[in-house]
């Protein structure tokens, strides 16, 4: 049973701070839905700032979308000060597998950071836990997703190499700390259709992990839930005209107006 | 009795280009505002481009969200541009108070350029007006934002020392030429779950400086009260299912539509 | 006749990878227009990143927004890497005219790149066929769009010294591969209102010419036509409350929900 009263009243009182380090397409999505759930935004990226920023925030999200050398060593820089000051950081391998860069920045960051989580999809998780693969662009290999137990796998190997949660998002998604597992059936097929599905699921993550430090599991649980839940209940809103477009916006809404009770209602999981 | 309908129609009737070197959270925010009001964006940041840019524009705003080293001389170079061209320029110095490198530009930039208007919230402002100061993340301290005469008393040294017209934006919002003071009680709480309501403000701002050149006081208010009775628009056309996304672009959609009729009737400021 | 089941079908059906090298301001409703069109975007600008991304896409499209001279070295590896992959490569040579960063970019680019279509408005097309010119920001010079026969000779020296076919979009669009000429009456002035219109056209068209290389002219008069048809059915779509940001939505809803058959009984072009 993940409490959902608890996990997400603690994002609401707490308001935590998050600080992200992250791409440009998604940036503005980012934010917004970390406000919706109640958390606080902060953006910045620039290498001799970000140290400052992780320090007066509660969690870090790094986000290797659009990835720049010029922001890398930032990543590093900000991943070991929370590190250091025991704030959770959560990573979105964005592309991971996809290029050289990303995929050697990704190795190196949970090679020297501690993560608290990890999301993304089976290619990019796959990338992480087996070396380098092909990808379609920055989204998951749809055949993959179909392979349930191979995402566990590779889930449950990244975790033990890790130490971290690493959630697997996909038509079914897969959460795992090595020792607990979660199959999450909440979401829409449409949510592909919208830039920064997975990065906002990211930063809703960070708030999430920051709000329920010890519980990071459970913490994780709820995000990947919460946000494949609004990812319905914005699908039920779409009036014949809507697009994606307006699903984004419902998306982020829906974040706004969620509630524990819609939570418990909605939740599909297995622990 | 400010006169709404002659700053606004200027605005309109002028259409003023206005060039921002701002943040990647909320710059096509920023841009959709300007072209709301009336005005034209043109962002860019390049360093080298930008004295060419502010040469073609009628204002300039810099924006220090998402500060980049790299971009931080460019912000030099367009305010000086602009103050040899007689261009009111705009400062948001977004998060100043919270690192360093934000401060410091701060500081620097209204020790060498001269301002019109600077607009900020109370922890920045005093972060300008004091030197440094904690902050949560970008957004206010709130406890700050109830003591309007402390937040009049830090408008009125900021103003003395820049020359500028200082808005601090709160639940009340102070804003000083330091000869005459307007506080405007326009606005709504939801405003704090929108990402960059603050910058696009400051673009509003350049907008209105920019078509009302000769007066920079009324034209900060006109921008302040309108924003917040936008905000004030927007709110009422929520619906149930309607969150901060929805309000976001029913706020730029207010603007779009604003009249001087409605912004006459619905102001609430004391001058 | 354009075959526009044919064509969006292809584009539907065969979903393309589009990597985009593009500006800050728009690249959100760029990667949301690539979705809602059926292709997959792809953001990515770091130069040393850029020619491995350009290998797994099917199309490139380079767009000179917000244009820095960090990322201006990986326009030319992307398009020389697509070049030689024989990869479709679009321009959208933004603020051409405006800058000698992006005049001299453009020219360059135009020089160096073999493009399959480039797509600006008039101050950027003339900037780029007869050198400098001065530009009211990043729009076009409202004047120039009345006089068709102006913009067409432009259109086609500028084919003439590329081979691309280009697109002049205004009140009427131009199109020209040299051999064939298209006049486009569709689209409505509100466009002018939204921030990113002419970027989202260029991706859009992208999209059309990476599922149809063997007719980029029918491709690109079919991403223009697509483009100024969802501009009117956003518009027929407007309340009485809207302004552009909810018109900047429903023109990427209506690209998620166009139809070959909207596109037949909507079209209003001469060949």
């Amino acid at each position: 049973m993940i409490e959902f009263a608890r996990l997400l009243g603690n994002v609401r009182e707490k308001k935590p701070l998050i600080h992200n380090i992250t791409n440009y397409v998604t940036i503005n999505d980012c934010a917004n839905i970390l406000l919706a759930c109640g958390a606080s935004p902060i953006m910045t990226d620039d290498p001799d700032e970000v140290e400052e920023i992780t320090g007066i925030s509660d969690a870090l999200v790094i986000n290797l979308g659009t990835l720049h050398q010029y922001t890398v060593p930032g990543m590093f820089r900000a991943g070991k000060r929370a590190n250091a000051l025991g704030h959770p950081v959560v990573l979105d391998p964005v592309g991971a597998g996809a290029s050289k860069l990303r995929t050697e920045t990704a190795l190196r960051l949970v090679d020297e950071v501690r993560f608290a989580a990890i999301r993304g999809n089976i290619s990019e998780i796959r990338a992480l836990s087996q070396g380098e693969a092909a990808e379609h662009g920055v989204d998951a290999d749809e055949a993959d997703g179909s392979d349930l137990s191979a995402a566990l796998g590779m889930a449950k190997a990244l975790s033990a190499k890790t130490g971290a949660v690493v959630a697997v998002t996909g038509t079914v998604d897969v959460i795992t700390d090595g020792i607990h597992d979660c199959l999450v059936k909440n979401g829409h097929p449409m949510l592909r259709k919208v830039t920064g599905a997975g990065c906002m699921l990211s930063a809703l993550t960070g708030a999430f992990v920051a709000a329920n430090p010890d519980e990071p599991f459970e913490a994780v649980c709820a995000a990947v839930i919460s946000m494949g839940l609004c990812g319905e209940l914005a699908h039920r809103r779409l009036g014949s005209l809507d697009g994606n477009a307006g699903y984004r916006n419902y998306i982020i809404d829906a974040v706004f107006n969620l509630t524990a009770q819609q939570l418990e209602d909605g939740a599909r999981y297995e622990l």
